[in-house]
């Protein structure tokens, strides 16, 4: 909805927070301009910040220049995905950010939240916490609480943040997520050309897991491409002895 | 407005804040249905908080049975009250709530905030951290704020660093570090034969690469065996062309 998304605009201009990205909004852009004056009035005046809104057909899209994100949701739907509060997922952002890496935050509609599709595109998720009775947040409720604890934390402790979870990157960086997911894509097919997806059904959710795992490693630009040529010689290399006889 | 007041309810029903007062509201109580309505929407189902609501004249009639109160303000005002940040306010508020006081949030309307009189009732002021060029918060926003500080500090002093590094692990557990060697050797001899290591002495080098990436994905137990299988299916799965004609 509209007033979300200028609500969502006015609480990240109150926060500091510069880059709003929209996946597929339920109104076409540009917006009408009855649309666009109920979207503006609820802003408040956060205008810079709804002028340079980007837009994106998909999740993988509107990520895929970033080195990690972090997604928003209330369940963890058995996902092996680290769960953090909004201090503790600030804290790292802030230490990943000092370190030249671009971070994104992932947030869903109102009523269905995120779905597992994108959950999977993140590393890590976000659980605000709430009465378990009633632990709904809309849209700008949630960037709001995440917004907060940004400006917070960037006031209050400059380098406190720094020590804690910044790996030694040497001469190389942070994967991208397009890198990332292009590298899913080359292990998916070779597995499946391996035969590894046994039945169709379970493809998704064993895909899934796999990149789940994978994410968490949060891998290097060198890693990414190490990891190519590992599954390129996987796939390429001498057939095994039980293959050739069997 | 009546659109603020239910917001309101929906943001102290999400962090377990109680008792709403209002003070001398815009539009008469109780509401024409229409208002009513718009105020029952924007609450999201706080209905219980809503039908609770008291009203009161005037502030001083409002804040009569408390111990203390803290107002929210964008600015100190000259006045000669002691100004704090949400989270220093919160705390000290637990500390005088648990020593059997009554305390009192209070906050003023979006546009023209609370006036001199009614911080004159305010022990304390708080200031909400905000971006210097845009720091008005709405009714609805400064609630949030500082029900998210009252319940992520009633709740998680003892077990914040409990909930924020654990993984939800369903039915699996953390795999022993005697399981991933095993899987390192697996990944290490199929790719041995693969060709992978083009050079020996490279190869140490590449091997310890590789395993700090996995290591970083703190793999299950079952997501040891699933990238066993990943492994075997890449190894055995049929050449590729590049290689038979190669």
């Amino acid at each position: 909805m509209v007033e979300n998304i200028g609500a969502t605009a006015r609480a990240m201009m109150n926060c500091s927070l510069g880059d709003l990205r929209l996946v597929d909004p339920r109104d076409p852009w540009p917006l009408s301009n009855t649309l666009q004056e109920r979207m503006d009035a609820t802003s408040a005046g956060a205008t810079d910040i709804l002028k340079n809104t980007t837009l994106y057909p998909t999740t993988e899209a509107g990520v895929g220049d970033l080195n990690s994100v972090y997604a928003l949701t209330a369940r963890t739907r058995d996902m092996a995905k680290e769960m953090l509060t909004p201090r503790a997922a600030i804290a790292e952002i802030h230490a990943k950010i000092q370190a030249g890496e671009k971070i994104g935050l992932m947030f869903g509609p109102e009523r269905t939240g995120l779905i597992n599709e994108d959950l999977a595109c993140a590393e890590k998720l976000i659980g605000i916490p709430a009465n378990p009775e009633f632990s709904s947040f809309n849209l700008a409720q949630s960037v709001l609480i995440m917004g907060y604890e940004w400006f917070t934390t960037a006031q209050s402790r400059p380098s406190e943040a720094q020590s804690s979870r910044a790996l030694n990157y040497g001469k190389t960086r942070p994967a991208t997520k397009a890198e990332v997911f292009h590298l899913f894509e080359h292990l998916e097919r070779e597995l499946e050309e391996g035969g590894f997806f046994t039945s169709p059904e379970m493809k998704p959710a064993m895909t899934q897991n796999l990149r789940n795992a994978i994410l968490r490693a949060e891998l290097t630009e060198q890693e990414v491409r190490t990891w190519h040529g590992m599954i390129t010689a996987l796939a390429q290399g001498p057939k095994k002895p039980r293959n050739q006889h069997g």
